[in-house]
């Protein structure tokens, strides 16, 4: 169940074919899940680009997490890597791995690889990600996104409901933004759709996990194949944080809230010699990608919240889902 | 009229006295309004804080603005001028007199101006602010402050209502948070009061001013007299947007979305030599603060829009103003 | 008398035709000086690039100082009006008056306008500099360069030396790169020449103005025409540092060493629609414009050095000229 | 063999008992080295400050390359875990290990570990770092601090000679300021000792190691006692990169140059509730710790060049010593 099937609309504007992060051409999507036993409730998710480097920027809304590679994206303006994103305590682990398979013989690699905490309901400090689960996210990218309990969403919280990974996108002239967060963050009481306090509304009708409510974090992924700038990728990746805005969050103090935007618009940044020819979108033309950015990134919020599904993990932790049928209730009530 | 006296209370938080960023100890805001012949609507606004320096911080939500002395205000984590806010064009007059009454015989000076854009109203390129405008706001400055079509915001508009001056605060834990903003941004389209989508719902009711939406800005001010550290006054400033956001802000391309904030919880600060004591708000204790800036914000341009009255100026312009009965009406009906 | 004629070549690069910022075809640098009486010794210097926008960065070490203007710079990647440099008290008079000259009837600007303090030998206080001496600057825009005490840089001193403005550039791969400097910083202790002490070798031979010896600033401006980015160009400003560090300069708390760097590589930039076609230097290529704009900015230094003139200004301050053939001798015997 | 036994002195301040970044009273630094075979010259370096949190700064001056954490530091103003050092490839495990050891049960930790690339001399990609080195290099941790061909610098090259660890402290004014490099940048040609061209007056009569000569970095780590602010961190983190461009350096495109600093003047930053009380070192003393840092920053380097011995490695590549001896002759004589 996803947000439209709910009829909840973000915004104007309309969807890609797929409302995804792989609407944008070439970019693909996959998740390892590690759900064992009572206490491992974890995994890794990959946003793979049709290539590398593309131009690239970020924005960190509230910093208490941790983006690797990002000094390297802020001088050269690229993304060399695919980008992980997997739980806080495995940041590292998914770092090497994508380094070691994405580097030639004589190069270095600077990797792109996010995290969110799930210690509520997974046993973070067990470290259990390994080389292996990067693979096998990388294996199973596909233009499909699964959303919810999936890949580094698959222990995240998001305000006090179960939370995970969500993704959506607009069409913008002819282009297409696309973006995909690991949604970890907020505050029920502050919880809203589209303007309605749904939070509010729910209060104790659903049980609240007993994790501080501040510990979270969302990571979010642009992708656009419009042919931007670094420059103005970086403004693209400030706009995540509208977006979040809208829907409830604070970037509470202990919320690592970091966004990544790519554009697949110029290929070929390889070359090392002489000049390369580009395309530029002209920023008179850049403003709807902004509200494509916010109106997405709310939504793919909600398609995570919506995708979700009740989980109980380490100690008997349990966080509980946001039931469609609920918020559809509310919603024709509000 | 303010945004209480019709029912809107913006979060889950109380208000200072009055309020307003004056509600800070010792800060005071004073307004000069250039208010002549058929095309001058502008003016100054000068926040005074009660002692300088002061620690303080700011954010970027948008560039297309000026907001000047920032690079000293990052490097050294101090304010150490009062702000001043006015037009495009102005910027300069207002920070060079700013500079010579401030200063020393043998110092130096880097005063903290910014602007918004004022030019569909007001002859802009007449740039009839002086010197003596300046000192007429620094005459006037007091706890009491005027809102709307006043100072800085004389000519502004937001949302494509009649915008201008306004200004809330929060209490929080026996400290208070300020919000001043000189709103001349947005889009009616994604106007939305508290979640309502106003915007949508007054449509052509009231007549939209012919410049392009876009055009417009808005600068933040915030204070608090809790201690923060320069880099906490950091993170207040970049929650204005999050303020923002939520009332239908993009940080449209053309827009200079600009925020400061100040804490006037450590003084004595103008010490050249020696050891500083100082007390620091502990981050376990910042977040209220977070929600204070982004609820007073949203309510601060709500009095800006409700406190502005329907203005004609340069070229026969109007911006007319969000009428409070109808606001209240269609509140009552969402 | 200029570095070169006296065999001080920094650097293994050869330098354009005229050894300036101005090898960079279409710029050109015009100057306003005003000296009056026992105690006006001030300016105004403008960089005048061939066509605005241009694609730009720019560069903090140290904020003690103010260049306006780059909150636009930072966010659009683009240099949009000409560059003022002035002293401390009169950047809003020249901001002001490049905001005049350069808009259209409806349009805003955002000048980048940077200073250093000479209050020393100028009556700066008494903010001198009108709308008058901008033009005067723009009208005198040249080719030829005129070093020293000259515009913005009349009453600067530089080492405890008489300071001012100075030029270099360096060919690099069929480009060039060129440096100008407003250089009013540094202690005579540290000051090298191509490394060797001549700071301390030179002691009080010559007097040392009485000023405090951190008081002071650097502007630094870099052309180039090949086709950089905005990143770039923030890349190329923060190379300015290290060169002032070679002649001596720490960056010390009083002064404001604020860079900034345009490339004309690319035009046609101001275009509201559609897509540009732009090149860009691959980074592979990049590597010698950073030697390039290290090399350049220590030889501007010691051009201005050498070019300014011993000066007598406000309350009998003097600050004495580094003399060539003081120079040349103390490098003889190194 | 260290520069002040040659007697090389880098600036006029006085050293601190141990000339090392552990005259910091409570920092420690350890080692672990990995030589084994042909082909494995690796290790992992700590940093061990003498509580965590600490207020702590940053600076890029190139960022081709990782020091992870700085988001959190940038947000927080915090070093909240040991840092680390190692190569490119196993920035990850490190991280991991480091967050692993430093976390209570329901805590998260967000590591500082950096790392330069040691490909030349080692196999890089056989990540043959784990955590039981960065155990051991903790287990190591000591006053005393061996420099040259040890732990993270154990592979490394600098000005094409061989490089790896090395350090230096300045006395000021009842302070301590030390810093560490792992200094792996730089060509020969640029090389310079206290001013003399050394690099250019060597030429080949030293080998020349066959790899690209702009592959490598730098890290710097700086402590303090002082009691600096985060944003007084930033500033003394800056300064490192004077103090390479002293030396030679040019922030070569390839190279990754990031500096942090930490400052142990405040403790028990911890607190997460109520105020704090500081201490702050006021601005008009902070000078003389930016010559200090630019000094040691010198120092440090040639400490490594120094302490570094000759080393053949992966596909018998070899980089080799500055000798000692070689370099007091050329001092000597210049």
């Amino acid at each position: 169940m996803r947000a439209r099937e709910l009829g909840i609309a973000i915004g104007e504007g309309s969807t890609g074919p797929r409302n995804a992060i792989t609407d944008v051409d070439g970019v693909l999507v996959g998740h390892s899940t590690l759900i064992e036993g009572e206490a491992i409730r974890t995994g890794v998710t990959v946003v793979v680009p049709p290539e590398v480097p593309l131009f690239a920027g970020c924005h960190r809304l509230n910093g208490n997490g941790e983006l690797t590679g990002l000094e390297w994206v802020r001088e050269s303006g690229l993304l060399t890597t695919p980008i992980g994103i997997t739980n806080t305590f495995s940041v590292g682990v998914v770092r090497d791995a994508i380094a070691a398979r994405s580097a030639d013989d004589d190069a270095w690699s600077l990797p792109v690889v996010g995290e969110t905490y799930d210690g509520f309901l997974n046993d973070i400090r067990a470290q259990r990600v390994t080389a292996v689960h990067v693979e096998s996210a990388f294996a199973a990218a596909s233009p499909e996104v699964v959303e919810g309990n999936v890949g580094g969403g698959t222990g995240m919280i998001c305000h006090q409901f179960k939370g995970g990974i969500g993704t959506a996108s607009r069409a913008v002239g002819g282009h297409v933004v696309g973006v995909l967060v690991q949604a970890n963050y907020g505050r029920r009481s502050r919880f809203r759709v589209d303007g309605v306090p749904v939070g509010e509304l729910i209060g104790d009708r659903v049980p609240t996990p007993s994790r501080a409510d501040e510990a979270g974090s969302i990571i979010g992924v642009v992708a656009t194949d419009a042919p931007l700038l670094p420059h103005q990728c970086d403004r693209l990746a400030q706009r995540v944080g509208l977006g979040i805005a809208r829907v409830g969050g604070t970037a509470a103090p202990t919320s690592g809230d970091l966004f990544f935007a790519f554009s697949t618009g110029n290929g070929g940044l390889a070359a090392e010699t002489g000049e390369l020819a580009l395309r530029m979108l002209s920023d008179g033309e850049i403003g709807p990608f902004y509200d494509a950015v916010i109106d997405a990134t709310e939504e793919a919020i909600l398609n995570a919240l919506l995708a979700a599904e009740t989980m109980t993990g380490r100690d008997g932790n349990t966080a509980y889902a946001l039931e469609p049928d609920l918020l559809a209730e509310l919603l024709r009530r509000s």
